[in-house]
C-alpha cells in the first residue's frame, strides 16, 4: 500500500457558513486526497479540517487550500477565541501508514517552501520539523498572534524559516509542522459547574501529576448546557481511552455527577477503539472476535465508551 | 514546636531475628528519638527502619547504629535480593516539621562526616544531597554493590564524599542522603500471576505513561501466597491513594481478580490519609467530621481504603 499521511490544517474562519463551503469546496472536489470532516468553531472562530492522503497529492491540496483562504480571509478583519497568526494558521503532518516522522519533517519544509514561494507568505517549521529549540511549540512562535507578527517577524530571531521577514498583510503568516498521530476526545459532564469539571481534568493530565500522554482542560459548552474534560490522548497504548474515561467517571462520583457520553473529533485509530472495547468485554465476560464489523465497533463503541455522533468514517484502519 | 525529620536507614541483615534485635535495641533503647517501626525482609536480607525525631538526637542515633552495625554484620558474609553497598546501605533524611529540604541536606553532610572520622566508613551523599550529577541516584552509586566497590571506589570518578577512597573491609560504604518524603504504599491482588500484576503497575506508574508521581512494580509473596503492586507514592497531593487504589482496581476487573486489602509500610502523613477518605466520604454521601478521632480515621481507612494492619502509630499528624 501507498504512502499515507494526515494532515490537519486549521483555517481562520468559523462563522460565515458560505465562506468555510467555499474554501472547504476546494478540498472536496480535490479526488487525489480524501476529506474527512472539518469542525467550524463560532467562538473559536476556526475551521479544523481532517485530511487523509498519499504526501504528494496533499501537498498539492495544502497549496490549493492556501490559495483560497488567501482570497477569502483577511485577518485584518477577524477576530476570535483562538490564537492565530495567519489565515491559515497551522499545518501538521502525521505519519499514518509506512511514513516515517523524518519523511513529515521533509514534507513540511516542501510545503513551507512552495506557500513561500507562491503567495510570499512568511512560514515557521514547529514540532518535529523545528529547527531551532523556541520553535518547537507552537504557541511561543504563535505569542503576538497576527497583529504583533508585523514587529516580531522583523527580529532576526524570528526570521522565518521560509518566505521574507515580512508579514504578509492579510494572511499573516504560518505554523508548518511534523507530530505524531493523537486522538482528541471529550468527555461530557452533566454540571455547568467549570471549576469542578477542572478537579477532574487535573486528576488525568500529565502537567498535573496525571496520566503522562494526556492534555486536558475544562471547557463549558454554552450551547449544549453543560461542561466537558476536553482532551488530547498522545499516545493511546500507554494511555487508553478506557482508562481516562473510566478515571473521569471515579472522580465525577464524589459529586454525583452523571457522565453521559463522551466524543472522539476527528479521526481515531481502530486499534484505539479495539484496546478499550477489549477491556469491556473482559470486564463483562464478552469473547472477542477478530473478525468484528466495523458496525458493532460503532455500536460497541456507543455502548462501553459512551460515544456520541460517532460514525465508521472517523475510524483509521492502519496500524499505526 | 521542635525541628522533627525522619530518617529511614536501611541495613543488611533481615534473616537473623536475634542479630536484628540486637541492631535495634540501640535504637530502642534510646529515648530521643521514636523508633516508627522496622520491617525485616528474608528475601532481600535487609532491614527497613523508620525513625522520628529532632535532628541532633536523630544524627546521634544514627552514629550508634553504624556502631553496632559495624560490630554485627560483615558484608563479606552476606547475601539477599535487595542491591547493598553497605552494613548499613542507605540513611535518607526526610523533612517533617519546620525544616527545610536545605537543612536536611546538612544533617546528611554531618552524619557523613561524623561516620567516616569515626569509623573509616567511605559515605557517598545522594539525592538532594549530591554534590554530583551523577549521584543524585542511589543505584547509580552503589552499581557494582559490595564487591565491585572494592575497585570502584579507586577510581578518583567516584571518590566518596567523605571518608578515604577504600572501601571498608567489612562494612563497605553508605549513600547518605536527603529526600522528600513518600508514602510506601503496596495493594494487594488476589492472583499468583506476577505478569497480569505487573500491568496493573504499568498503568498507574509514570515510568511507563501513568501517574507521575508513582513509582511501582508488581511482587509475588510466597509466604502470603498472592502477588502486589507495591509502590512509593511521591506526591500524595497530586496522586492521591484513593485514586491509585480505584485505577488499579479497575484494572483488575478485566481479569475479574480480587483487590481485598492494601498496606501502608513505614508513615503515612495524616493528610494524606484524610484526602482519601473525604473523597470516600463524598461518593457515599457521608459528612466529613473536622474533628475525627484517630480510631474513626484508621476505622475508616481500613473500611474504605482496605488498609490491613494499620495502626494509629502509623499516621504522623504534621502538615506536610
Amino acid at each position: 500500500m501507498a504512502k499515507i499521511v494526515e494532515c490537519v490544517p486549521n483555517f481562520s474562519e468559523g462563522r460565515d457558513k458560505d465562506k468555510i463551503e467555499r474554501i472547504i469546496s476546494v478540498l472536496k472536489n480535490n479526488k487525489q486526497i480524501k476529506l474527512i470532516n472539518y469542525e467550524a468553531d463560532a467562538d473559536y472562530n476556526r475551521t479544523v479540517v481532517t485530511l487523509i492522503g498519499e504526501p504528494e497529492p496533499m501537498i498539492d491540496a495544502i497549496i490549493e487550500l492556501t490559495e483560497v483562504c488567501l482570497k477569502e480571509i483577511d485577518l485584518n478583519k477577524h477576530s476570535g477565541e483562538h490564537a492565530r497568526m495567519g489565515a491559515i494558521d497551522v499545518i501538521p503532518f502525521i505519519p499514518i501508514h509506512d511514513v516515517k516522522m523524518s519523511e513529515c519533517v521533509s514534507y513540511a519544509e516542501k510545503t513551507g517552501q512552495l506557500i513561500s514561494e507562491k503567495f510570499n507568505i512568511p512560514c515557521f517549521l514547529y514540532a518535529e520539523a523545528a529547527r531551532h529549540e523556541d520553535r518547537v511549540s507552537l504557541p511561543n512562535i504563535r505569542k503576538g498572534e497576527f497583529e504583533g507578527m508585523e514587529e516580531k517577524i522583523k527580529d532576526p530571531h524570528w526570521k522565518p524559516d521560509f518566505g521574507p521577514a515580512k508579514r504578509h498583510p492579510s494572511f499573516g503568516s504560518i505554523g508548518i509542522g511534523a507530530r505524531d498521530f493523537l486522538i482528541a476526545y471529550n468527555i461530557d459532564i452533566d454540571t455547568r459547574d467549570e471549576k469542578k469539571t477542572n478537579n477532574f481534568a487535573k486528576a488525568i493530565r500529565n502537567s498535573s501529576g496525571g496520566f503522562s500522554y494526556v492534555q486536558a482542560g475544562p471547557v463549558y459548552l454554552e450551547n449544549r448546557g453543560h461542561t466537558q474534560v476536553t482532551m488530547n490522548i498522545l499516545n493511546y497504548k500507554k494511555n487508553p481511552i478506557y482508562r481516562v474515561f473510566e478515571t473521569v467517571k471515579m472522580e465525577a462520583k464524589r459529586y454525583h455527577y452523571n457522565v453521559p457520553s463522551a466524543e472522539i473529533v476527528g479521526l481515531i485509530p481502530k486499534d484505539a477503539i479495539m484496546r478499550s472495547l477489549k477491556y469491556y468485554y473482559a470486564v463483562n465476560d464478552i469473547e472477542f472476535n477478530e473478525d468484528m464489523s466495523f458496525d458493532d465497533i460503532v455500536r460497541d463503541a456507543a455502548n462501553y465508551l459512551q460515544l456520541r455522533d460517532f460514525h465508521k468514517s472517523k475510524i483509521i484502519d492502519y496500524f499505526l
